[in-house]
């Protein structure tokens, strides 16, 4: 395990701090799990292991970090899209292409979601409720609301388009055993993720329509 | 990995390997979480723990068994469900009734799968594949291509429906944080499950019947 070296701690406090952060997020990307042990960390980063305490508090606290820094800017884009200029539908469109591509960017962020949603103890599970899925949620009436005084959609049960809508964007990128198995797809492409989008997109919206 | 065969198994002590099975299920629903000790398993069967390296090989080799166990009689329904002799539209909602229930019956069975598929290793990405996604597939494509020929659905590519389907049904029996801390629902009800199946329902198949 690597001790920080003089530098490194002579550093501002926020590089060091993003240094474990961004090392995580490489090693669960490269190494395609969310089991990635202190010790890998700090190899990866050249920092020693004991920051991930001193800046996190533990292990769960550096993977909420990790999730608010990979996540924090496309939150951030939910509550304009509320209010811009275009039509409901095409704020729809809008809102799954964005769910998607958060999955196909960081395709560990839905199996860390999911860990600190059940495994990681309750007080981790209400950080993601609030923190996550509370935004989404709030756009997504938003937006429903809209399309229904707009005629475009049928009244529909937030909670219910809520589960349908991300439990869809979120299982193509669990799925890589069975894309391979029993499809034959390698991975997921920009070409099948577009096209996934746009199935989404067409199903929900001639779904939700009035008849 | 060496097993003993099932024969010999049944002909030996097929109750002791049932016991493990159910013991490790019911710790799993009682505790939720699929993150259960063998020294849990020993104590709630009565057995010797050394008995899943015998019956089962590995403790990976337990939670194949235990997904087939309880898996298995549901997908024995999907190949009769095809033949029945129904319309398209009623066989899939008899199949998203039918995925839903199993989630809510079983309210482990998603995150073992998930665990399955992407954290122990591709052999098992590979049996929870063909054992369980492929009949899945296989089922939704055969009603699909009914209901195409039939002019009740759009053409539509079954890669697409399968993650679109599955994703849905799986994500509602995750969601407890955001359930609660969101809506407000302290638990999946009958009468949610009830009114989500008749939602994935009605949206799919007015999403994907012909303009």
């Amino acid at each position: 395990m690597a001790r920080p070296s003089r530098k490194n701690m002579d550093a501002d406090t926020p590089s060091a701090r993003d240094q474990l952060l961004d090392a995580t997020g490489a090693l669960m990307t490269e190494q395609r799990t969310i089991d990635i042990s202190l010790a890998e960390i700090a190899e990866r980063s050249g920092l020693n292991s004991a920051l991930v305490k001193y800046y996190f508090g533990s292990k769960n606290g550096l993977l909420v970090a990790l999730l608010r820094k990979v996540l924090g800017p496309r939150m951030a884009e939910l509550e304009p899209l509320v209010h811009a200029p275009m039509a409901p539908n095409e704020k729809l469109r809008i809102h799954i292409n964005g769910v998607v591509n958060t999955y196909f960017k960081y395709p560990y962020v839905n199996r860390l979601m999911h860990y600190l949603m059940t495994e990681a103890g309750q007080e981790y599970g209400k950080i993601i409720a609030e923190e996550f899925a509370r935004p989404l949620v709030d756009t997504q009436s938003a937006i429903l609301k809209e399309g229904q005084s707009k005629g475009l959609f049928l009244e529909t049960d937030p909670l219910m388009f809520y589960f349908h809508l991300v439990g869809a964007c979120d299982y193509l990128f669990f799925g890589r055993a069975t894309l391979d198995h029993v499809f034959g797809v390698q991975e997921v492409t920009q070409d099948l993720k577009r096209r996934y989008v746009d199935h989404i997109y067409q199903t929900l919206t001639k779904g939700l329509a009035p008849a």
